[in-house]
């Protein structure tokens, strides 16, 4: 029992001893926060949609012209205050009839990480600038990433889609 | 000219003193960096596979259950180092036989900005615990955001890859 107890002893006074440089080299997941820097920004010209980024990428942007279409992630900068990234729940699309429904089940700008997700279909690679065909990000938009379209990898050909969006779609669809 | 002379020097007399305020309301986009924060963590237990919300997040998953897939985007934590952030290309998958390609043209867990994208399946939703068929991400990850997947609006079904990536499916097709 004794002995017991100053193996305890010594547990303890490892554990509290070594506690804080642990801390400092392994910061606790749940209350880190981490940063993104823009690596560019959208650019719209001449009925043109272009993705320039900083120079110094340029060199990350070698072989994307073997694919077709890409995912542009980029920031929904306009939102970012404390205020429009503590929403959770949105009527989708700022429409009333359709239902209250948490951020996360939508495309929101409006949710707690402001990262936006569009996939593109390229249209050139040239430098350091990206045509698209579109995107719905606006002009001087800060871009975080660029990753490749992977068919199979990135998408599935038989999706579920809630009623509201089925119904959205088809009044969209209609109304061209 | 005189009077001239002096109007400029009245506006830069304007210039030197706004400066400085109009840099504090509005940083320059290109060098703004922007901050996430964890919504929650991935959970592997007992060969399942969760997405694990901070319970006060739980109100943003409100109907995501109507959706059959989803984007699940998070951070590549264990890369989250100045020096890995720097590189700018690879070769894919970790295979020199693969063509040296910029970070940009693959889905490389290096790269300026380490957020993942990985489209899952979704199993269930429950309260704040979403359950996905699989993902690559390591239990504990830290996940940024959910999304739901849109068919046509984030896919298309005829989409072209550069050799590399069609070699290297095939080979691994023929590999299982």
């Amino acid at each position: 029992m004794k002995r017991l107890s100053v193996a305890m002893a010594g547990s303890l006074a490892l554990v509290f001893l070594s506690a804080p440089f642990a801390r400092a080299e392994k910061p606790t997941r749940k209350s880190a926060a981490f940063t993104v820097n823009p690596i560019g920004h959208v650019k719209k010209t001449d009925g043109r949609t272009l993705i320039v980024l900083d120079g110094k990428f340029q060199p990350g942007l070698l072989g994307l012209d073997g694919f077709s279409h890409v995912y542009m992630l980029w920031w929904f900068d306009k939102n970012d205050t404390p205020q429009k990234r503590s929403i959770l729940q949105v009527h989708p699309m700022g429409r009333r009839d359709n239902p209250l429904t948490g951020v996360f089940a939508t495309r929101s700008p409006v949710r707690p990480n402001l990262i936006a997700l569009t996939f593109c279909k390229l249209v050139s690679v040239k430098e350091n600038v990206i045509e698209i065909e579109r995107t719905d990000a606006f002009d001087g938009t800060p871009v975080l990433d660029i990753k490749p379209f992977i068919p199979g990898y990135d998408s599935s050909p038989d999706a579920k889609l809630p009623d509201w969006l089925t119904r959205a779609r088809k009044q969209r669809k209609a109304s061209r």
